[in-house]
């Protein structure tokens, strides 16, 4: 219970009465049980000198308890007011707390609101969402360990997409057939929509797997990842399906050592905008940059849209134990797209890829 | 635009300089153009007077036009302060709004205090969530044809279900299986993670499908559902893997009575919480009351988490357009859970489901 007891520490040090967790994600990531309780109220109250307690869905209550949690836990059913029963559970405890610190990056205008009806006396200034960032920013061996099987399910996802590849399917069956194996294995999510994008396809660097038959003598981008115990994968691999012209063959040498560069560059000292601009610059010297429109990558964990952010304008230096991905990629409308990613975790003196499919240009026989 | 007009309207008689959509599936019911901004900024400003404009990610804009918004629509990167442009392209528009409306059970408190510092002379009373969800409680003709063929897709899903069952299957080779069949057929989400229990899993209304093989001669609960053009299917049903104990098989005759009795009952003029009396009413005089520890249904539209929620304490008179499930459910601790489940609409003198796979008690041959 380590992280719970940072933010208790933090209450103390910073003089606040009681934060109050309301992301559903960050509630597993203090107390191992989540679940998305969708409008129903779910609520992690800490205090700095008290034990904490979850107030959850009556639905739930079991299966907080199933998930190891062994402080309280109180439910509510659907016709009662959460708020009232929340006011009445903290004043159980202490006295109403005066100084509050809420996740304001998560929590509603709505729910606030009723806080402030309920706890009149109350000041709300306090926002916890920075530390719970900063305290996710560092993963834990054993949370290294999860985004790591995480990451070999994702090298297999990929074996099956590159055997998949055939022009009688769509880029739709081949998302069809990767998913498939993944569920026969008892991986029941992907980390979000795996994109496959064939030829020009692939230059719509937000565009959704079509219906379009896969194209011979060109690339093939594949994007996917799955969860595993909480955790995510998230890589991109881009294959030749056949011989593929000269220009589609240069870009992906050129993506490919932007992606090689940031690799070796990353480490601990080193900023997130310097590693960008590592990737950046090959790309642009070769004539590209202006096909290069995201940031280098994003931070991964729990989810594919963390901390720490791998761009321009980002001083933060990188520490050993945080996770992100490292994905330039050079789309050219009308004609054909690359992206190459790996999420890696920084270690004493460089970093460990998540995922191992290899990266120099994999030409697969049409079929 | 008459879902537009309708806030204008409101806006004009409620005299409110502007209107903030936050929410991106409501941005989407309001513009067309739907994705999920994660954690950048998406939002749409509605004026009584003045035409609305979208603020997206830069990435997003051209998708924005795609989706055919004919209203202007602003891009940001990555590195700007997204509320210092929208301030801009607002006083661009029109003197500093006043009177504000914001849907306040979406925006977060941190958004809401950055609108605060930017409009430090506005206050932000109203609130158009309410108003949203009353606009969107009734779905037009284009939208019920959509929920109709989404519930199609269902009943196909639960043809192959059915079939797959096997004794030599987990039930998370069930949810591959459909899962697989929908996809390789385009239809690419489904609305929510598939449900398959087996046996006394299925006591287990917020279960998740396990690697436990598929028990021969005790039923096994379906609930599932898939997006189709943006629109949602949700539908359970509970059948016989060989033959059941005399316990089931009574369960299942009271549910199914249960849920006959609520479709023959949902009409205009009958309330929510009278139309989720009549099906608790026939469980609890069967002696299974406690059994039935949830609603009996929600709204369905572009979500399965809208209004109208049928329960208890819902004084809402239903009405041609509404659109929910009828859901009852009996989950006996580790004996046995039944769940039948079509979603409807409700017509001008009763109503109509959108899923027709048969409620008799199907019993499947053991395999």
């Amino acid at each position: 219970m380590s992280h719970l007891t940072t933010v208790q520490n933090w209450l103390e040090q910073n003089k606040f009465d009681i934060a109050y967790v309301s992301d559903w994600h960050n509630i597993q990531y203090f107390t191992g049980f989540g679940s998305d309780p969708i409008e129903r109220t779910l609520a992690l109250f800490i205090f700095p000198d008290k034990d904490p307690f979850i107030f959850a869905p009556a639905l739930e209550v079991e299966a907080v308890k199933k998930a190891g949690w062994s402080y309280p836990v109180y439910g509510y059913l659907d016709h009662e007011d959460p708020y009232a029963l929340i006011k009445k559970h903290i004043l159980a405890l202490t006295s109403a707390p005066k100084k509050w610190a809420l996740e304001k990056n998560a929590l509603t205008v709505e729910r606030y609101e009723k806080l402030k009806t309920n706890f009149p006396e109350a000041s709300f200034t306090g926002d916890i969402s920075s530390l719970i960032e900063h305290e996710k920013l560092f993963k834990t061996p054993a949370e290294i360990e999860k985004l790591k099987v995480a990451g070999k399910w994702a090298d297999v996802a990929f074996e099956v997409g590159f055997k998949a590849l055939s022009t009688s399917r769509t880029e739709q069956d081949i998302v069809a057939e990767i998913e498939y194996e993944m569920k026969k294995n008892g991986i029941m999510h992907m980390s979000f929509d795996t994109i496959i994008q064939s030829g020009a396809n692939a230059a719509d660097p937000h565009g959704a797997p079509k219906a379009d038959l896969i194209k011979p003598n060109a690339l093939c981008l594949f994007d996917l990842g799955v969860e595993y115990a909480g955790y995510m994968s998230d890589a991109s691999r881009t294959v030749a399906f056949g011989e593929v012209d000269q220009k589609s063959a240069e870009i992906y040498q050129v993506c490919l050592e932007a992606q090689l560069a940031a690799m070796a560059a990353a480490r601990p000292g080193i900023t997130a905008q310097e590693l960008d601009k590592i990737a950046r610059d090959i790309i642009t010297k070769a004539g590209y940059g202006e096909y290069f429109i995201h940031r280098l990558g994003h931070g991964i964990g729990q989810s594919d849209h963390e901390f720490p952010s791998i761009m321009e304008g980002n001083e933060l230096v990188l520490e050993p134990g945080m996770c992100f991905s490292i994905e330039p990629g050079i789309y050219i409308p009308q004609v054909a797209g690359v992206r190459i990613e790996d999420c890696v975790y920084i270690t004493e003196d460089g970093c460990e890829a998540f995922t191992h499919t290899p990266k120099e240009l994999l030409v697969l026989p049409v079929k």
